[in-house]
């Protein structure tokens, strides 16, 4: 198939995640009117948001639940043939496939898989471009998706997943979506602490941390970007006023240099606004950047030492040892 | 060869520029002291110099002449058989060629080809990490190339230059090249006023507008990308305390919503400092957006009038009509 | 009365202004939803609105009238007995006065008179701190006034008022407000072609600039003040996507160092947002920075020329020779 | 004297902190090519520094000692009566006083006395403006101080020195400044935690917090302010690149609002950047505004724990208990 020793781009970027919650209501309000996004429908149980300037209808599918974290993660595939090829590759690795499934209002069928911790993946080409129904949608600039409004978060940037074995996780990534890896965590005791990838020149669209809970298929994170990392400092004010838990930051990470905010919203999903500045894996030949534990126990970037929480906390909560 | 309808991902980035200048000393000051890149060597007639984040030994190599302009543009290939292939391209479509060509300090061999307007292209695939040479030039955060300093550009981000016939010029791109545009202008009388062209992930690295001052093969400007438009805003005091000739800016461009910033350098070509925010183009079908007289006629973004030297000072300047 | 070599304090700060508008529910649509100010309280046929962080009832009262322009001009005394030596000036003076008015909902008595060149201005001491009246505006922070939301400009920072003969107008402030100059543009024909007034340490809180129309008693601008530049630019964004009209900037300005963006709200009226950095006036012993014609032909401090707009529209419009 | 009812304006502003190194050479390096403080001259055993927008000859004076601290604390008067007022209030006061001094290179004859937990302050109103000495270090915008250069800090804000009783501190800065107080904290037992006062219309000038260490004359931290939070992003990333120990911050206090960075120079003194932005104590009737302890349990503005040791560490050292 495609020559090993070049990147692959069957693979264009990630398109969306669908959010579990238990408080749809209140996790509906947060996302509309707290952090920023747009509404663009709600159908059957779930309603479909979208950051300012993405391009697709919806980038956030958030559904109504009994419990919480992502039902599945969607990728776009660069092409009808590139889609094809990367089907034949997932059917070909042995991992467990759903086969085909119908799309929803925001993009075509589908080719769902699994990874051996439980998410749910899927690709697709077809999409559903998102357009203004009224006057007052319209971006005055028309090269810009929707009209601005607030202090918005501008795209979907990445998701962060929780597996027990990482390197088992890199190997799926790997196989089925042809990502490389950008970073990585390397533990003293020879596992992966945790893997950023990347299908195109983002400098990941996925991270996945070892699971510390116990749990099964669960979500770390998911973020949006921001122009400017003015915007997330303003954003602590926002979410400060409405009463949101702010887990961490604003501040900088070590790994990957992202600027970051990390809230619960309601039901108890971890979001997160991040900035790269200008960073990009422009490099067809990068080298992962390995951060060792006693790289890490610098802290932060600019030394902030890394909140309890994020070292357990995942969604769903782990049943019987939940940390809140 | 490639299929047409999938993006080529033959050439990975834009490497570097060969800027000419008839003030070297001065020229080399304003890059190094005010403009804030970096000195990776000296060597013969040229300085090698890199953005603080720029992973290759040089992206804008200065070289001494009797004129100004650009000598030549290196386009990195994102693999050896992808050189292959997109030589083999240029050998068959016709345009000049200058065959292959000794690397310099900053890169391997070279193959070299030129625009019907005489802009001097080359392509590559080996290359050289810039490395720290004592310790105080090593980045303390080892994600990044080299240690911070000042108010410096972080990457190279993209060129324009200057064609007296722009769909000449787009299909020259689409061919040697295979980029994409991602934005254009389109002239009451027919013609493309200016084309902005990517590789890749970006908004564009190349820019071609009409040459409206009868020069050859002439450059119009050369831009690095900083992390924030703060960043920017910062640059023009220094600009403004070095008495260093601002053009235009800060403003936001509606063409690619770029936050811009336009100086002379000491010897009269014209550099940017550009954000683009979050800004990338993720879609693999892409449709380019097109920019009429009446679109331009708004101004800027914000409404500024586009300075009158921006449509006529381009460099080397045009011995009989320049217009400084 | 007070030691002349000593910085009058008797006037602790720019109170309001009360704006005119003929469109008067597109006014107060600009005002509350597009540039960012809160409602107090509508009564009779004025609006009363603050920023975010003013503490008292309103800064800005926005009243329906068959023009436009400026009402009055509201100082705050810094005492009681502070504003009786005041009127004790006043009266003294010669200048034209009004006597004590009733307040309004936002203040208590006040004393008015009037400038050369028929600006209204009062001083008062009792004043109405605004209160939140439901828990959703009550500050999460209880050292900011209201709470936050959207990119809305923190306090009313100065105005800008026309008068014909600026040195008269400087005699004026000078005497009945105590008011110190920090900055002025001395003209090659020997006039003032603008002066800059503080009663603080705010660099200034009026400024007064040559009336070139031949109007009586116009405004030039009033202005608000942002916390960081980004948010001028934001709201820069915000501005072009609700059809507002941007007459020039974001930019600096030479004069003062101010970061600024001017609009017309939907009357007609400039409104300014500004941010000033760190600068204050701390010094007891300022002398006034003088701008020369020549200074002034650099242009704005990054080298923008000034608009022409910017020389002649003031409001209400002049009937014969408006310039739009 | 002076009407108690109304604010004195006797002090014009905080002017100067003399801070005692016992690694002179280190900390002059740090402060002058690191923190961005610009060398007005060195004269015996002191090195006088200023930020790029302090009109005075400096604002830090930095003295080689066999310890650390701050040696004293100067203010500038309003004028020559008000410094005559100010010290006929300060030896009528009985607080300790050590008389007039001669000046040195920065300003004339001060007044100097003593709080009751050590700390020397003086008063003086002659002073020396920075002239620029050559050319290039003239500011080409002539309303600013000296010429810009990096990420340098704009001017003198704060300083927060350390007392037994906060109290007793109070009645000192109300006595012998006319400073008021702007916020406090108000701790469970009944005693002050911690006031912060100001002398004109800045939020605070200096604090006061209770000292935990047994230490006597200790000082907590000097701060600069910048003009925007960006400016302290930055540095954050150049104290990383140079090995400045970041205790904590960037992130927001709750109590004034400030956006804040602490790091510790070579010797160990606390210095902080930060920005306020356009916040200002405007009204002459300002409430002080009161922190309980159940306020402070919920952290920083953005929910940072405070650092332990932002509790413990202070200049001098205890010498028995000190916590590095």
């Amino acid at each position: 198939m495609s020559d090993p020793t070049e990147p692959c781009h069957d693979i264009a970027h990630l398109g969306h995640v669908e959010m579990l919650t238990d408080r749809f209501e209140e996790s509906l309000d947060f996302f509309t009117r707290v952090y920023g996004l747009k509404l663009s429908a709600i159908a059957g149980e779930s309603a479909y948001l979208r950051a300012w300037d993405d391009y697709e209808f919806h980038s956030l599918k958030l559904t109504r639940a009994e419990t919480t974290g992502v039902a599945h993660i969607g990728y776009r595939a660069a092409s009808p043939a590139a889609l094809a090829r990367r089907v034949a590759a997932i059917e070909a690795s042995g991992y467990k496939t759903h086969g085909w499934q119908d799309g929803d209002p925001g993009h075509g069928r589908a080719f769902r898989f699994e990874d051996p911790f439980g998410h749910v993946f899927e690709i697709y080409y077809d999409t559903v471009w998102w357009q203004p129904q009224e006057e007052a949608e319209r971006a005055v600039l028309k090269n810009t998706a929707s009209a601005f409004s607030g202090a918005a978060p501008r795209r979907l940037d990445h998701l962060n997943l929780l597996a027990s074995d990482v390197t088992e996780f890199r190997r799926f990534m790997e196989t089925c979506l042809g990502s490389r890896v950008t970073e990585y965590i390397q533990l003293d005791n020879g596992r992966l602490g945790g893997c950023w990838f990347t299908v195109n020149n983002k400098t990941y669209d996925l991270a996945c941390t070892e699971e510390h809970g116990g749990g099964h298929a669960r979500l770390h994170h998911v973020t949006y970007a921001t122009d400017q990392r003015e915007d997330i400092l303003r954003a602590a004010d926002i979410f400060l006023q409405n009463g949101v838990h702010i887990e961490t930051g604003p501040h900088k990470h070590a790994v990957q240099g992202t600027f970051f905010l990390y809230v619960w919203e309601p039901a108890g999903n971890r979001v997160e606004l991040a900035n790269s500045g200008a960073r990009l894996i422009l490099a067809p030949d990068w080298q992962p950047v390995c951060w060792t534990e006693a790289d890490r126990r610098k802290g932060q970037a600019w030394g902030l030492k890394t909140i309890e929480s994020f070292h357990t906390h995942g969604t769903p909560p782990v049943k019987s040892r939940e940390e809140t």
